[in-house]
């Protein structure tokens, strides 16, 4: 027996394996999930797996790294995030996003800590030693609402997408904050005194670290996308890419000490759109399916990883201190949240209503982010307490808000996500709509939204599509592309029925009754000039909307463009339908 | 800038990426690829950067790890390897594969070994000091086909089946040998004496390691199996488990110093048909496009890192051991080919050609597990020896051997694959000679092939498909399974050349003029007594093949399934059509 040999890969291996036997125990009884927060659930496994391994070996359980957790467990859960991040509400919102995430952060952050400061001037509680940056220091890292424990449980509640993204946008973006605020008063811990400077410093970091994140993140998507502009020939490696760059641009962001989620969430934003139209179909199902089975395996080891190290002697109890912590992080936010949206409702005609406000200040979950800065804190005398405080913080959010979130929701009957997807039509009005504000914002001369997107959809089609899509010719619009999706899905739903039968491969013969009725009618009632007419305008427009794409411009007028062979194939079809 | 804490994921990604983009720079030249192997470029990529690194830091660049290129960077290899295994081409010639395998390596080792010991007693190069236990161990290394070089050449020049599967399937089973014969000459020469005890063990070890390797890849595999029972509800993850088990098996094998290729063959091979039951079609997209990938860079890693490698003062450079060895691989390579096919041929009917003799001698590619095991020996004093020995063995046979059997195979006009798959006439053809060959040698009393496989699938339908499926009562054949891929993949067609139009969506409609045409020609022409026989044969028989799946079964006579509703289903389903 040579265990040593093997024992890296092989107890990655059977961690790994464990989470996803347990992930699958849960799903054997279906009642148990549709109570109980998988994340819970799964802390749960984990403080049962801690509590062996400290009743066998007598002391604690190995406790979860926090290089590990940064390095490899965050940013799959990351990446998928950001890829599979709904662009429309999330820019929509961004305003309202970047004000919690950034003002509400700080917020929490000074509320948190001062008054955790005045806890500790009460001698009946023996805190007098906990100085008031020690105090700012542990605010910095309790404050920052955790995107793994908000995506594992509002997951599974379906709220309505604006709400949903409001507190998973906040939770993404708040890292670049966390992270200034943290290391800025980690260092003036470590600093005899602290210069009016180094203040200022400090805030100029905030847009350095996230502005350069979002900079490395843009740079690695715009080469992934060109990347895979070259891959028609071998196919088989196309998913790499999507995965090696975004991973690069995390751990570049992080080499300069930039916010690592803000990079890759602008890297997989990014590349998503090229990406999705260069490589194959095939590719871009793996891609997909291997994003969410990799962030589902993270996100289940990290909850295990919580309840194992939860276990064990690296704490100290100071109730008071704990207590007032679980009770500030409540109040501080739900405040924080209650003042930033009036002054949000101020500027916006579609408002947050008080029940979703509500919700967002419940919804305020804590996790394995807080977990691994408190264990990557410098070591000073009262650091086991912050370990209690933020343990608890944890897993009273997590088991508590997590578990009576959903029946909160039901009972205030919150507006759910709608189930189905937008038809076509709906997509149509929508991107007329977006149009139409677009001409308006630019003729009122208001710098809106709308005139920005289509500014950028402008540069995209003008030069971007150019440089980083292979078959630069032929974009599809969105609308054709789901229209080709749903004949596809269909033809697979009739060819699995035995409907299909061997008709359809005679083309000729495809042509049913119903089809001739229909224009035969038409002819009937319809004067055939019109007739002409109509079908004329068909040709060229919806012609036009297949072969060039979505590229509204306002520097065109859509009859400019030559008519050339459009309607030649227009006709070929027609003809073969007939 | 903090680059020592990202360095290790840095570093592997930087060098994944690397080998991505070299693979993609091969393929934006049409003409390179079609001349020269991949597998010579990336050496040729390797070189050239050792020689930068060589030249920069002037001293030798890293060597490739023996513990990651065995425990990372050939289990993807090879479980792809098993798992796209043509199983029928293989157990036909498992008995001709084994005895390559077995007999033709432990030929290769002896005799090269010998030999090598005979020049080293020529005193002009002053070798006298190499002991015949350590040309024994050299021999052991420098024997064996390797996998990885075999599938990157052989992968590419498309000869027949049934060779490619000699010399691939030689490469794959031969672990085993190689494994015994490594441990127990290197354990011999740390011995002061050998007793003839020992020898017998190490023969015994033999079958210890090589069927203890497929023991524990088949319960691996039937635990994989077995597991993706209950993954419905959480399909997400069942990539996952293919490639968890597979390692594990691995692992678990290598823990015990048993063959771990042999194991995740095996456990590949086992858990293939079941899992492909169990999980969604668009995860097992995932499986198989994520194992084509994972091997293809892992391919690229080690034949870059072999470049690399090579640069370096880990060499001795005594040439006429050096050119010896490569000769003595070549000759003894192509005796023992040359004897063994004599036997072969005289047992079988289905003979191995004379070109076909020449292309498995010449096929003998060495490759990165021999570089690998002579970094792993003990440290003496021609170590150094063997390693530049190894060296030039390896680029010998990637380079002039990989580059030139092309142009031979064109030459002798050896037989190619076929390009097309087979067609479901011609599959049900095998099956039937399958069915009548096994009952053939059940009445003549020959235990041959058919009978076991005939036994093998009656304990496969009768026990591990109840427990292993998760929908047993709805096994299919693969010609349903086939059928049913076709029709897909035309239904898809159809919907992207916009042919299906709306039609199909009521099947009423669907039903053409032609059907209608034959169906009334059929029953003008035939009896109608006869066609309504026809038609009930039709309905029982051909429904039995849909719902009950292949198992045909010496047990049971064919009219004893209950009609029941089978009758009744096909009667809708004519409804339908009609």
């Amino acid at each position: 027996l040579d265990y040593q040999h093997v024992q890296v890969p092989f107890e990655i291996t059977l961690w790994i394996m464990l989470a996803s036997l347990a992930k699958i125990g849960f799903h054997l009884y279906n009642k148990l999930p549709s109570v109980v927060p998988e994340s819970c659930l799964l802390i749960f496994v984990g403080l049962i797996m801690g509590g062996i391994i400290y009743g066998l070996n007598d002391k604690s359980p190995p406790v979860m790294d926090s290089d590990i957790f940064f390095l490899y467990l965050l940013p799959p859960i990351v990446l998928d995030a950001g890829y599979f991040m709904p662009s429309r509400p999330f820019f929509e919102n961004i305003g309202t996003i970047l004000l919690y995430a950034v003002v509400g952060t700080i917020w929490n952050v000074f509320g948190i800590g001062f008054s955790l400061y005045g806890i500790c001037q009460v001698k009946a509680f023996h805190l007098q030693d906990v100085s008031l940056l020690h105090n700012l220091l542990f605010g910095s890292l309790i404050a920052a609402v955790d995107p793994v424990a908000v995506l594992a449980v509002f997951e599974e509640i379906h709220v309505n997408e604006k709400l949903h993204i409001l507190v998973f946008g906040e939770s993404l973006l708040n890292d670049a904050v966390t992270v200034v605020l943290y290391k800025l008063f980690r260092s003036f811990c470590e600093m005899p005194t602290i210069k009016s400077v180094d203040v200022f410093a400090g805030v100029g970091q905030f847009f350095v670290v996230g502005l350069g994140g979002v900079l490395v993140g843009l740079i690695f998507g715009m080469t992934a996308a060109f990347t895979t502009r070259f891959t028609k020939d071998i196919r088989v490696i196309e998913p790499l890419f999507v995965f090696l760059y975004s991973y690069l641009s995390y751990l570049t962001a992080e080499m300069f000490h930039l916010s690592g989620i803000m990079a890759i969430i602008a890297c997989s934003m990014g590349m998503k759109r090229y990406v999705e139209a260069n490589i194959s179909l095939k590719s871009h199902t793996t891609v997909k399916y291997f994003m969410k089975m990799w962030s589902s395996v993270s996100d289940t080891l990290i909850f295990i990883f919580l309840g194992v190290s939860t276990i064990g002697e690296n704490h100290e109890w100071n109730w008071p201190y704990i207590c007032f912590t679980v009770i500030f992080c409540l109040i501080w936010r739900a405040l924080g949240v209650l003042v930033l949206t009036f002054f949000v409702n101020r500027f916006h005609v579609n408002t947050i209503t008080s029940k979703d406000q509500f919700i967002i200040a419940y919804g305020g979950l804590r996790g394995a982010i807080c977990f691994s800065l408190v264990f990557l804190l410098p070591d000073f005398r009262r650091k086991k307490l912050f370990i209690a405080a933020t343990t608890v913080v944890i897993l009273f959010t997590v088991f508590v808000q997590g578990m009576t979130i959903r029946p909160l929701v039901d009972l205030l009957a919150v507006k759910r996500k709608r189930e189905s997807a937008p038809t076509v039509g709906e997509q149509i009005h929508i991107r007329f709509l977006d149009h139409l504000l677009a001409g308006i914002e630019d003729i009122s001369g208001h710098w809106g939204q709308y005139y920005w997107k289509d500014k950028l959809e402008y540069f995209n089609s003008k030069y971007l599509q150019k440089i980083l899509l292979r078959e630069y010719d032929q974009p599809k619009s969105s609308i054709v592309l789901l229209y080709e999706k749903l004949e596809r899905k269909h033809a697979i739903e009739l060819a699995e029925a035995g409907q299909l039968g061997r008709a359809p491969s005679h083309p000729s013969l495809l042509n049913n009754d119903r089809t001739v009725i229909t224009d035969k009618k038409l002819e009937d009632t319809v004067n055939p000039d019109v007739l002409e007419n109509i079908q004329e305008i068909l040709a060229r427009n919806l012609y036009r909307i297949r072969r060039t794409g979505p590229a509204y411009s306002r520097h065109t007028l859509p009859g400019e463009t030559e008519p050339g062979e459009h309607p030649q194939e227009i006709l070929i079809l027609r003809h073969k339908s007939l």
